[in-house]
């Protein structure tokens, strides 16, 4: 029986690439290491930052790169893809068409969760500007019948600070600063709130109480590699998404 | 200007390894993704058991598994290799003999720092059963003026069950058994005692208060990484050790 090996795009960010890694193995059934599931890992410090790509070019366009790992990732035997951060996946269509094997949607996968969620209609967003203002999250979410709110510009500038300033700057993040800013959007009438940026996910791992209408893609990105895993391991190591 | 990549030999345990990703980055001087270092980490699940090895070859040797995983990171671009497991070491010779590119070994780095802590002449280890029994942190520990003290047998149990019923089986860890274990080999003298597993440096790394006579090597290999990476990246990439 073949296992099927992830392959994991990472240091988008490298922290947050670390605590999916975490979040991976605390979700696999396994009673001993050799249970676990098999990972490839390239942590890639020369991926562009995808959110100044977005919002005025100020730097490389982050694909080439990010399909460059793909790739290599391929080569070096994954039989699927994850790629821990969310604005990464405004280029998801170019990274799919880069390999042939597939790629895993962080923002498909958390739309999916809450539209299966009761009573969740109005989803807040808390991510990059890059994300938050490029539409992909808004269109995926409103296929599947969700409404999304964003932050006002205010509210966005200290969740860009949370991820860039804090977070990404392996600087101490302010926890009460994230908790505020997503009851905020609860207060604008979200039913729930997507953790939507994998260095507000390192946030949210850390609590150590979980707000039960606050959902981490992340985490959802991690049970669903888990599963797809399980599943594949099952026929044989076919990746069948 | 060349950026040297860290390869890491993962999987042994999968948690150790997220976990020493994330030591990792937290000590590299980094303020935003693109400064931090790059890393390939297979996360190899088919590494037999260590410890199941050194006691009564109850498993596969886990050389040939261990040997291949580091060519692979040799192949892949890693400039030098981690190996963030304590036990995988008494094998250190015959994985350095099969690759061409420099080898941390975490029981000489954390025995070098130690033997620079002024007053430490004693030590106490908390690790599996297969370092303990196996005498190579002893040889290493000796061999820079510092005495070794193991757990009794009752002790051994407390702490291999901690490892492997507990950190490597996913379940909750008891850190109350894991400081009073560490208590027991300071009350018998240790000046220093050492986290010696790197599936007990999880439980050491969650603690919310260290005591300062506690030294962990999963802290200790990182900070030595980060520091062959600097200076081979100030060097144009030459990793020299």
């Amino acid at each position: 029986m073949n296992t099927p090996i992830l392959g994991i795009i990472g240091g988008v960010g490298p922290l947050a690439t670390a605590y999916f890694m975490e979040a991976l193995i605390k979700r696999t059934p396994a009673a001993t290491d050799q249970q676990n599931m098999p990972m490839i890992v390239f942590n890639d410090p020369q991926i562009p930052d995808r959110t100044s790509y977005i919002l005025d070019h100020s730097c490389p366009n982050p694909v080439p790169e990010m399909a460059k790992v793909a790739r290599w990732l391929e080569d070096a035997g994954a039989d699927f893809i994850a790629i821990p951060c969310n604005t990464a996946h405004y280029f998801y269509d170019e990274i799919v068409r880069s390999v042939s094997i597939p790629v895993l949607n962080i923002m498909h996968e958390t739309a999916m969760r809450i539209a299966q969620t009761p009573d969740v209609h109005v989803v807040g967003l808390l991510a990059t500007e890059g994300t938050a203002r490029s539409g992909v999250f808004q269109d995926i979410f409103e296929q599947m019948g969700l409404s999304v709110i964003v932050p006002d510009d205010d509210s966005q500038e200290v969740i860009s600070e949370l991820i860039y300033g804090q977070v990404k700057a392996n600087q101490p993040y302010d926890v009460q600063a994230f908790l505020l800013e997503a009851d905020k959007l609860r207060e604008r009438g979200c039913d729930a709130v997507v953790v939507g940026c994998t260095e507000l996910s390192v946030i949210y791992q850390d609590l150590t109480e979980r707000p039960s209408w606050l959902f981490d893609s992340l985490d959802i990105l991690a049970e669903r590699c888990v599963q797809v895993y399980l599943a594949a391991r099952a026929a044989g190591g076919n990746v069948e998404m």
